[in-house]
C-alpha cells in the first residue's frame, strides 16, 4: 500500500500542525527504536540494511523506528547529487519505496532519519515521516545547515552542497505528536522550544555529529532540549565506520523529560537501541514542575 | 569609601543596560573566584567567613569574585526575614558595608550571590554586584522562584516567602559585561539569551541547588546555557554542610563558551576555585561557528 503525497499536501501537513492537529492518539507508553547503521557507498546496500535493522527494531517491539542523517549516502560531497532522490516523483525513488513498505507491512511510524532530496534544481538533507499506512505524512528539511571553521580543530561548510529548509516540521502520528530536527538544528534552543509550545512530546534528531563536536556537545545538547522542554528526545546516528568525509560519533540516544535523563545510549557501532517511552514521566514532570508556567515572557523581550 | 545609590539610580542602571551601556573594559583575561562558604545560623560568621574567603580569592589573583545565593542567611525559611537587609538604608545593613569595604580595598568587582533583601514589605531574593570603587552597581532580583512538588522526591515552594524580581540584570564592570541569575533562573534559557543579545560575555549563577536536583540538572544546565551562547558561565554554591532546611549541591564550576567546557570545580565542601576567563576563547568560538548569525528569528517564531 503506497501512498500519495503531493508537495502541497506536504507542506499543507507542515503548515497546518501548528493550528489543527488533533491531540494525539491515547497511547501513552510504547518502544522506540534506533537504527544506527553502517553508511556504505553502496545505496542499495544501506537500503536493505536499513531494512533489516527496522525489522530488528520491529521484532523487539519498536512503534516508532528513527534512522539516522544521511544514512542511504556517505556524508561526502562526492555522491550527494548521485544518491539524491525527489519525493516528488516517489515512483522512482527506491528510498521512498523501502520506507512505505517497511512503515505498512509493520504498521510503525517511521523517522526516516535524513537522505539527499533534489528539487527544483536544489539538494535538500531531508527527513521523511511515514505513518503506519504506509503514506508520507511529514517531510523535514534541514533549517541550519552545518558551516563551522575553528583553526586546528574541525572545518566543515555544508552549505556549500545543500539549501536550507525554511519550514519547523510538527507531525502527528500514531504515537504522539512529534517535532524533528536534523544534526545541527540541535544547537537552537529556540526550535525546540517552539515544538514545545506546540505540543511536541518527542523531538526526534536524526544527527551525524562528527568525533569532535560528538564528544563536545552530542549529550549535553539533547539533555538539555529534552530538560528545558521536559519531552523526550531521541537521537540517531550513523555507526563510526560508515563512509564518508569523516569520522562520526554514533552513540544514539533516548533521553527522558526530567533531566535529559539518559534512558538508552549505544556506543560507535552498528546497533539498534530500543527502549520505552513513557508519556506519563512528561506529566508527572510537568504538573510537579511546570516550567513553562513559570516562564516570565514579558522580561525575556526586554 | 562607600557609596551612595539611592533605589532609583539602581533601576537606572538596570534599565539602562540595553542601550546604554558602554562596550566593557578591553581586559581580555583574568581570573574569578568562585567562594563555596560554608553557611551558618549565625550572620556575622557569615560575613566574616565570605571576608575571608574573598581575600583568599584576591590572594589567588582574582579580580572577579562570586558568592553563593544565600550567603549570610540559611536556606530557610525560620531565617529569611530576620536576616534580611533594606539595601536602600545601607547605612543599616552590614553586609552592604563589607561588601563595599572588600570590593573597595582589594580593587575588585563582587557578584555578592544573593541575600533576602526587605524593601516595601516584601521579601526578595537579591544578588548585589559591587565595582572596585565599593559602589553599588547593580541589584538582581531572582526571577524565577523555585516552586516543585515531585511526590516522593522534592517539594518547596520558594514563593511562599518571596517576592519575584521583574527585570533582567545586566551590569557592566570592569572585566566586563555580566549578566546576572539566580539558582532557578538557570531553568530559563530565554533569560541566557537574553544575556548574550544584550552582549554579556560572563553570566554568574549564585545558586543552592539540592543534592536531587544539583545531580540531575547543576552541571548541564550550566553546560548548555553557556554552550547555546558561547560565552562563560560561572555558578556558585553554598557547601553541603551549610545550615538551611536541606542538603545543597556544592560544586561551584566555571565552564567555557565553546561546549560548557568544564574548566574550574569543586566537590561539596568548604573551598575556593580560582580560575581564568578568556575572553578570545569567545571570540574564537563566536567566528568559527557563528551560532548567532545562524538563527531563523523568522522560523521560531512560526
Amino acid at each position: 500500500m503506497m501512498a500519495s503525497s503531493t508537495p502541497s499536501s506536504i507542506e499543507h501537513t507542515m503548515l497546518a500542525a501548528s493550528e489543527q492537529l488533533q491531540v494525539p492518539s491515547n497511547i501513552t507508553k510504547f518502544k522506540i527504536g534506533l537504527c544506527q547503521l553502517s553508511v556504505t557507498s553502496e545505496k542499495n546496500q544501506n537500503l536493505a540494511c536499513a531494512r533489516n535493522l527496522i525489522k530488528a527494531a520491529v521484532e523487539r517491539g519498536a512503534r516508532l523506528v528513527v534512522l539516522p542523517e544521511m544514512w542511504t549516502c556517505p556524508y561526502s560531497n562526492d555522491y550527494f547529487a548521485k544518491f539524491a532522490e525527489d519525493f516528488e516523483n516517489e515512483d522512482a525513488s527506491p528510498t521512498f519505496f523501502m520506507l512505505s513498505e517497511a512503515a505498512c507491512s509493520h504498521g510503525i511510524t517511521i523517522v526516516a532519519g535524513s537522505v539527499p532530496e533534489s528539487c527544483d534544481g536544489q539538494l535538500y538533507n531531508t527527513s521523511c515521516v511515514f505513518g503506519p499506512d504506509g503514506k508520507l505524512k511529514a517531510k523535514h528539511r534541514k533549517i541550519h545547515l552545518f558551516d563551522i571553521e575553528i583553526p586546528g580543530d574541525i572545518t566543515f561548510k555544508e552549505s556549500d552542497f545543500f539549501a536550507a529548509g525554511d519550514k519547523p516540521t510538527i507531525v502527528d502520528t500514531d504515537v504522539g505528536r512529534i517535532g524533528i530536527g536534523i544534526c545541527h538544528d540541535i544547537r537552537f534552543p529556540e526550535l525546540a522550544a517552539l515544538y514545545r509550545a506546540k505540543g511536541a512530546r518527542i523531538i526526534c534528531y536524526p544527527g551525524a555529529f562528527n568525533i569532535s563536536t560528538g564528544e563536545l556537545l552530542w549529550e549535553v545538547m539533547q539533555r538539555a532540549r529534552a530538560a528545558d522542554n521536559q519531552l523526550f528526545v531521541a537521537t540517531c546516528s550513523p555507526s563510526r565506520d560508515s563512509s564518508g568525509s569523516y569520522a562520526i560519533w554514533g552513540h544514539s540516544t533516548l533521553v527522558g523529560p526530567q533531566s535529559g535523563e539518559i534512558i538508552a545510549t549505544s556506543g560507535h557501532e552498528e546497533t539498534v537501541v530500543v527502549a520505552e517511552i513513557d508519556y506519563s514521566k512528561i506529566e508527572l514532570q510537568r504538573k510537579g514542575l511546570p516550567l513553562d508556567k513559570q516562564k516570565r515572557a514579558d522580561i525575556y523581550l526586554s
